[in-house]
């Protein structure tokens, strides 16, 4: 059996995963954010705890998927946000290692999301895929020919916060970036600014539902905003296939229609029809991506995975 | 020896080239783009004709590389503009296999300039680079681990033709590419909407060169577009070097101080430092490219090429 962690902000999911990474049973608990880094890792041990109580199974290794920047290489958490205490610098991979006698993997929770849903979710054997999380910030990760691409300096895929969207103001201090019209918070702020209304994007969900058409505008821009950012990927690396996941993507409706205008007025100057889906895995993708490299890693270090079906769920935009 | 050809839309460049990819001669002849394919390939092999009738040596492969979309597997030109007559479809290695008896291998010419560049150029030795040719359009081509990237398609650095550079209406039929402020012919086009006068690019450069205040603005945007779309790049692949070329990075005196300050006014999200450098073999790049895929080709298929040492004409742009 293969483990898979996903230690986000407010909830730490571990599932247990077969050598074919079926999830066999998986558990959530609060993940202390406010006490630190081993009490963090401390509530990941716990539960899986509690999953190799009710799944009598030999635990072969770990894959944990953490929010931040962080060192794939030395399992270490590099920059954390202010919502974590003590997590930047926190040695993740040899506090469980110590703890489980087992190989445990780090990796940034965008990139476990995307070998999630390429290895068992929405784009199963995709071997170019950019992956995109639309949550309170926005994620990228990049799937290049069958294996994840972390560039020279292990920060690929920040699609988040390339310029081109506009000229709003950006958390990182840039401005008309991604982040600024297609992450959550920004989904609540321009309805805000449209509106003088504080709501969540959810909330903005709820009322683009209801006709409201300031929050129909926000969502417009933001699809259309998610389908600029796949017109750069495909021009620049020839990829054809994104999936989106993260919050925000919980309002597809809303989402995929703009996306979808928008490739249909200004297709992909390559001609190559482009294929954009919603995330599979729901909010297993992080943890099962993370198991899915313990298996990786530990089982066949380089060997490929095999091409699995295409998943549902599935919209193709074809050009020209 | 090994050969390179460079097959443009006015003229033909022929270099001869030691296995260290020293240029031991160089010719050029007109390009007969009017006269079809044969007669275009023949003024090729007539160039190099006169180059192995000066330079006695045994040819051992040539490279060659051509404007458009070409198959680089086939050795078939795919896709030619307007100005070329009977050259989409033509059989390029086959039929100057046929002539010389030595393999032949065909690139794109902003490929084959990228390749020159990194091996013997303005960034020779580096791992991963983006390439960008300012010529009558814009050209892009992509240098990752050690190897040009050509995506899965075949259409990868397609710079060009990404969005997020305003709203302008590109040759391709898309809105706001950087072509519409960074090629020759957009630069003319843009400073001609400004003063209504029907200017060359290097007539604005000129312009610009004497205070005109116009043609200071249209550089200024098409610096400040190439910054952009090094900072896209660099968010998206986590490069942190870039060559320019094109008969447009001749007015680099212009170009530079914009690109600079865009760099400066808005860093890379990274925080690693960017490197831009205009090209370092001028005119040769392409031909010396096509040679060296023609020596990597040919001797040893899959070994990588050396570090060289850096090249000069370097500006470095500190983040933060």
């Amino acid at each position: 059996m293969f483990a898979g962690v996903d230690i986000g902000g407010t909830t730490t999911q571990v599932v247990l995963c077969t050598p074919e990474l079926a999830v066999v049973d998986s558990q959530e608990v609060p993940t202390p954010a406010a006490e630190g880094g081993t009490a963090m890792v401390g509530a990941a041990l716990d539960a899986l705890g509690l999953l190799l109580a009710r799944v009598p199974a030999r635990l072969r290794a770990v894959g944990v998927g953490a929010a931040g920047v962080v060192d794939a290489r030395t399992g270490r958490v590099l920059v954390a946000s202010d919502s974590f205490h003590a997590w930047a610098g926190f040695e993740v991979t040899a506090t469980m290692e110590a703890a489980l006698g087992v190989p445990v993997f780090l990796d940034n929770d965008v990139n476990a999301f995307l070998r999630g849903e390429v290895t068992k979710g929405a784009v199963a054997g995709e071997r170019h895929v950019l992956g995109m999380t639309l949550g309170t910030g926005v994620g990228g990760a990049l799937w290049l020919d069958g294996a994840l691409y972390e560039g020279p300096h292990g920060a690929a895929g920040e699609t988040g916060h390339i310029p081109g969207f506009g000229d709003l103001p950006c958390t990182c201090g840039g401005r008309g970036h991604l982040e600024t019209l297609a992450s959550g918070r920004s989904i609540g702020a321009r309805y805000g600014e449209r509106t003088g209304l504080d709501r969540s994007a959810r909330a903005v969900a709820e009322a683009a539902g209801r006709g409201d058409p300031d929050a129909l505008a926000v969502y417009e821009a933001a699809g259309a905003a998610v389908a600029r950012a796949i017109l750069i990927t495909a021009g620049m690396l020839d990829i054809t296939t994104f999936v989106i996941g993260g919050g925000v993507s919980g309002a597809w409706t809303l989402l995929e229609p703009s996306i979808r205008a928008a490739l249909t007025a200004e297709p992909p100057v390559s001609g190559h029809p482009v294929r954009v889906v919603r995330a599979g895995l729901g909010g297993a993708a992080v943890a099962v991506g993370a198991a899915s490299r313990a298996r990786t890693e530990s089982r066949e270090p380089l060997a490929p995975l095999r091409p699995l079906p295409e998943g549902a769920n599935t919209a193709t935009f074809r050009s020209g």
